[in-house]
């Protein structure tokens, strides 16, 4: 179960080891979004994403003789990470499964922590995942369909209400829905007047068309600049949850993904990886409902994007 | 003369038309700068620099007969860029002399404020500005070498002390002395136990040379990475108040200047230009007086950077 409980008990055991990022202001943004805008700065998180607070707020629920046999971890990056630099506090064995196409810097910053790297197809990757747990006995830590990541995910939802309790709404990225889960069990179980949003790619709407079907949908595979929602269906565990307590999820084209990432770096001085810039984009596209007065958290889950990934900004 | 009523006189201004722009903690770079980093955002600022406070407090408190005949303005582009804002608010007609070798984003912005943009070579600019003057009855608003320039730029100092009363140490970009004299002149007035500390290229290091000879040195031209700080002297206004009040000025190689700029891109996320990563380059050269608990703040003077100019780093 996740439970606002579960995201305070995580919020006290993750304190010593993650950082409590800034909301920013960034009033240079106003005109251009038609809102207060203020960002919730994970990319500036430990590891460079919100992922860590998931994947630690797992493993420190594991039992040692478990995690003493090692980790496994599908990622396309970002949970890589936060499992590795996890897998290194604790002093344990990590293995991270990532797609060919996953970014340089996120294949780089996982290696940097000491976790082994595997590459596969991105299709592959759950199945590659499973064979390694069974044959070396690796526990799998999940990305999303897990009710531990997602109170760690959910902490950050309380740090956006400590931090700034006038808040009216909250626009969050989804995937395969860990992050917003646990941010909109904590919004709403605090102050059920705040809306919570998803945006995710249009390519890939996996959560838009399976909310309007009333079930999980698989979708196919698709190429996105969003490289870290390539996820083709909600977590099990997750939909439920988005389907009860999240407002809206809207579906942000590739070109207004790209313009996000563009208007936040040059107009805001952020930088974020295209898959959290995703937000700025659903804005700047005109499909969130939102209001010149209202002030409008939008969570910048991860900064884990290279110079290279920059030049066709 | 500049004093901290001028200053405090500036804020109540110039609060209408400008940001106060954030503090923000800057947690993952403590272990490589050695010390807990705070950044004051004024590349965040409106204009994307802290320019615009002086340019605006000058002319808003020029008559108004003298303002309508037109302004004219020599600058590397931020203080160009705060002119043209200026003259737009004020409805009046604006020219800007800028050298040759301005980045391209710099004479796009001031051009898209409604400026006109004279180009020549950097030696040349204020000999232009004077001819345009005499020839146009144009009023030169000086970037540097004026008590009303001086007292806006101060108005960041006393946001720092507000947003920040437990700051210890603050570093500032210095080319002509502006915005260093209005902030230690504010925060001298209030905090005199803050450290206030000027950071200019090693290869123009006027003011360190100039105070070490007790005489305002006119240096040769030289090429750095920080466009903005390339002036060759010290200013007149500005000298006897940096020699007075500011604590030391330390001078950054073209190297760390590059690295300050890179660590503060691709490891805290923000967006700066070189001339304003200078105080990041300055801590990384290890050449602050900084220890691990002190809470430093690095005033980030400006964002104005093409993505060209990304490509190197």
């Amino acid at each position: 179960m996740l439970t606002l409980e579960s995201i305070q008990a995580a919020k006290r055991k993750l304190a010593p080891y993650i950082y409590e990022t800034p909301v920013i202001r960034l009033q240079g943004l106003d005109e251009v979004l038609g809102c207060n805008v203020y960002i919730k700065a994970e990319n500036m998180q430990k590891t460079n994403s919100f992922k860590l607070r998931g994947a630690l707020n797992k493993m420190l629920a594991m039992p040692i003789d478990q995690l003493q046999k090692g980790v496994v971890a599908a990622s396309s990056g970002n949970h890589g990470k936060g499992v590795a630099y996890a897998a290194k506090l604790l002093n344990i064995h990590a293995t991270i499964v990532l797609p060919d196409t996953a970014p340089i810097v996120k294949v780089e910053g996982i290696r940097a922590l000491g976790a082994h790297v595997i590459q596969c197809k991105l299709a592959e990757r759950h199945i590659v995942t499973e064979r390694l747990s069974s044959e070396h006995g690796y526990s799998i830590i999940h990305p999303y369909d897990d009710f531990d990541i997602m109170a760690g995910q959910g902490t950050a939802g309380l740090e956006i209400l400590a931090q700034l309790p006038e808040v009216d709404k909250i626009v969050v990225p989804i995937g395969g829905g860990g992050l917003i889960s646990g941010i909109a069990t904590a919004i709403k179980s605090l102050a059920p007047n705040v809306k919570v949003i998803g945006a995710e790619p249009a390519v890939i709407s996996r959560y838009a068309k399976s909310l309007q079907a009333n079930e999980r949908l698989l979708l196919e595979e698709q190429q996105s600049l969003a490289d870290a929602l390539l996820t083709l269906q909600p977590g099990e565990r997750n939909f439920p949850i988005v389907q009860k307590l999240v407002d809206e999820v809207v579906s942000v084209d590739e070109i207004s993904l790209h313009n996000g990432m563009q208007t936040l770096l040059l107009d805001g001085k952020i930088l974020a990886e295209p898959s959290s810039a995703i937000v700025i984009g659903a804005a700047l596209q005109g499909i969130l409902p939102t209001s010149k007065k209202e002030n409008v958290c939008f969570l910048i889950s991860g900064g884990n994007v290279g110079l290279n990934q920059l030049i066709n900004l």
